[in-house]
């Protein structure tokens, strides 16, 4: 049990410049007893108000380093602090504001929101266990106009897909990974690398692309290249959740479409997920 | 990899009066081997757009004559027809259409949509595996407007939350049940039958009610409601999201406000979920 | 500029049994002066602080007897305790919570979420102009599998629409209707009339049903059923947005699809709306 | 009548290089007669299947070269083929892709979702009467964490919010002007600058901010800066829908919260409208 979307802005001053964070947070806990939902014996029961107190408290006290370092603070104060808890796990989200420019000068309270992939971090803990992290971007809407293909698929009396050696590639993003047991890491400028990785994978060279047999093969190459070039990563989960562009047939408009002008189909949709760790 | 929100509408008719499911399918498999990830060969894949036309020619020939046997007859189809497949997944959702009555008499063709709890089922087998089957309930909104409160909880400093003997509990349910390994059950009426043992166990008897002393409890009563009275049902997933109904002080406002206007709370919520199953 | 969805529940106990209503409100002002906007000058300016506490102090002191009283209610206390204020609206919606009944039985004090349509109202006032009240119905889904049909339309070199004699008829009716100037209605039971006309209009007779030509006649035939039978109203207007249903051609799979599979095309999606008023 | 979110992309090719453009459009019309209201007769009516071909035929003859200039299109299209229409209005709202850039360097064929602001145009259009532009930005979130106020507002009984000289002003905006009568303008680069306007308006200068005393004199300083620096703008209608952010009060918890941590207030909402036009 626990609480969700915990929201609330954590605000920063250095002298009139200011900086924040507004984050959601969900907290959630098993107990040592099932007492409460046997008996109604509420005894050892946080209350989810109480642990949203905490979530204040600890964003107040400790402001929010990285949103890391928060939910691992968060796991920490609720098993060091009650005997009772078997089992804490903390998600935060940031809301993505964005300090805005004006010709180039950074405004010093002034602030746009821009939510163009979605950052954000698990922390998990069993009692004398390891505390774990996760990180994560979700949201992340990418296209590729072309260097896209299907081909070479299974086919029986079912299929009625043709074969597509150039296609739009176009998709929403969700990948998690683990850093294994909690150190102490730079989670910002791994989570920018990251992120970095997870575009040029999906696209290729600026001046040429790569080609993609399969959303299945981009995912691949998404991970790839994470683990290969970020080596605090020990797991690395991509669902890739696709919209396909169906050419119009304007045949009987009396034109020829020569993938000029394409449907979004929105539903169904695939979905194409894998988890892969190093050895 | 699969294929999600796959929506049509199963029409059957007996003379003049009509019949019909609308349905969302989510297809999912898992393949033997994983050479379309790492070497973009897709010979063995079979397209998201073949497990598109399957599960509508499986509607077509079958028709839809409950949920369950619609995902079992899916999961059957792709275990038997295809060697490479090594494991499938099948969740079926229904459009809570309702056919109209007008001055009690049944309308032979006109319907009307009453989303009050959303019906599902899930069907998944592994390659040697049994074929099992799942079913449950979604976004179905319940309140009571007193017999419920939270007292005699764990306090701390961080606890402000005040005991409360008399509540608003309100919230949404899910809950999924599984039969275990498919047999020939009348998933319709055991399907009724668990609503009503949900609404049943959360209002308590009409005349009086029954009092919660926690969601946990609360809960934990549907799940023993639901598994004594379902001999079929081997376990049960109950999952409470439920919203806060605040008190207005209007002592500012020289006025006492005696739990007469309520504000719900909708950010945070708190949730509860536990897993229930037969000895 | 105004508060919007203002939400709260108004308890009524009668004894050990339970009434209320959910509700959210938005009210709306336009001040006599603008000088707020030119000059910074709040000096008139009700905050939408205070709105919201007005509005439920109402709720508190005067109940809510019908949604279209409750607006009404808000509207008055406006007009009449702001010499500031030139003009006045009140929106106000319902939450669809239905009492729960066991085995016929009404529960006291239990209830559960039926939205097969939002019941809404609004009041408006001009200093110095009538209090006007208009009620509706919004996010009411119908759908009929026969009697309907389009053909005979205006065809050039951009149609292909085939013509059709039986396709299914479904979409989401949006109804607003004038009950003029206010006075003393019984506002719950014209609005359950009103609803039972519409869903009358759109069906046809239960037996038989009604053929429709286009979604234009549709909601050309509920406007006049409307206006003909509930002398009170004085405007209606209807807007039905429709999801088209596409049979599916399984030619390529083999089979003969007699529009028993139907796949439903949500975007584009057709809109038609017209407003009737009395000679 | 008319069709909604008819959604699409036009792709342009220069070399290898690809430009494209996703949008929603919705066109809707009103024809000299009822008779398809009134009788059933729809021998005047251009199906909503029609209207869709049209603007996909356009799409694919003329391209997208600014979203306005695409709706301007649309409207001479309807105008000039189909006596029968009496009005027309049509609606393009920008999918908000943007160019990938790798280390500073423009991918060819690769794009990311950004939706930071939706541009959006309107072009509407009497028989006989001049055809009429709009454009305008919505689902633009700003914040400012400080120099903002409201204070000195009207109080009675019913007040109780206190006055405040530096809090949070967050809000989401909507944005649309006019052009006037259509003329050959440069679209996308005014649309730049009217939306470099509405930020600096809002912000003020980057070093220390400018003052706001209500919601309604940002409102109106935007408009204000508009008018004054862009000529082809004739009206401008701003819509302010604010999210509050509450001090969390942490006495109880043993602490000085000096508007450090925040919560946002989601619902009720405060709105502020304003439309201004040049003398």
């Amino acid at each position: 049990y626990g609480k969700n979307t915990i929201k609330f802005l954590r605000l920063h001053r250095e002298g009139k410049k200011h900086f924040f964070k507004e984050v959601e947070v969900c907290t959630h806990l098993r107990l040592t007893s099932a007492q409460e939902y046997l008996d109604g014996n509420n005894s050892l029961v946080i209350p989810t108000d109480t642990m949203k107190n905490i979530v204040l408290v600890l964003a107040k006290k400790n402001g929010i380093p990285t949103l890391e370092q928060f939910a691992i603070d968060i796991c920490k104060h609720f098993m060091t602090t009650f005997c009772q808890v078997a089992y804490v796990k903390t998600y935060v989200q940031e809301v993505p504001w964005q300090r805005i420019h004006e010709h180039g000068v950074p405004h010093i309270h002034s602030f746009i929101c821009v939510p163009d992939g979605i950052r954000f971090c698990e922390a998990e803990q069993c009692r004398n266990g390891p505390l774990v992290v996760f990180a994560g971007i979700k949201d992340l809407k990418l296209m590729k106009t072309t260097q896209s293909g299907f081909a070479g698929f299974y086919k029986n009396e079912h299929t009625t897909l043709p074969e597509r050696h150039d296609r739009i590639l176009c998709g929403e993003l969700f990948c998690k990974w683990s850093y294994g047991e909690c150190r102490d890491f730079d989670f910002d400028s791994i989570w920018n690398k990251i992120r970095e990785c997870i575009i040029e994978a999906f696209s290729g060279p600026p001046e040429c692309g790569e080609y993609s047999p399969s959303y299945q093969k981009t995912v691949n190459c998404i991970q790839m290249c994470v683990l290969s070039k970020v080596s605090q990563v020990q797991v690395i989960e991509v669902v890739l959740n696709n919209t396909f562009y169906n050419v119009v047939d304007m045949t009987n408009l009396g034109l020829t479409n020569d993938k000029e002008v394409l449907v979004p189909v929105e539903t169904p949709y695939g979905s194409c997920a894998c988890t892969l760790a190093r050895k």
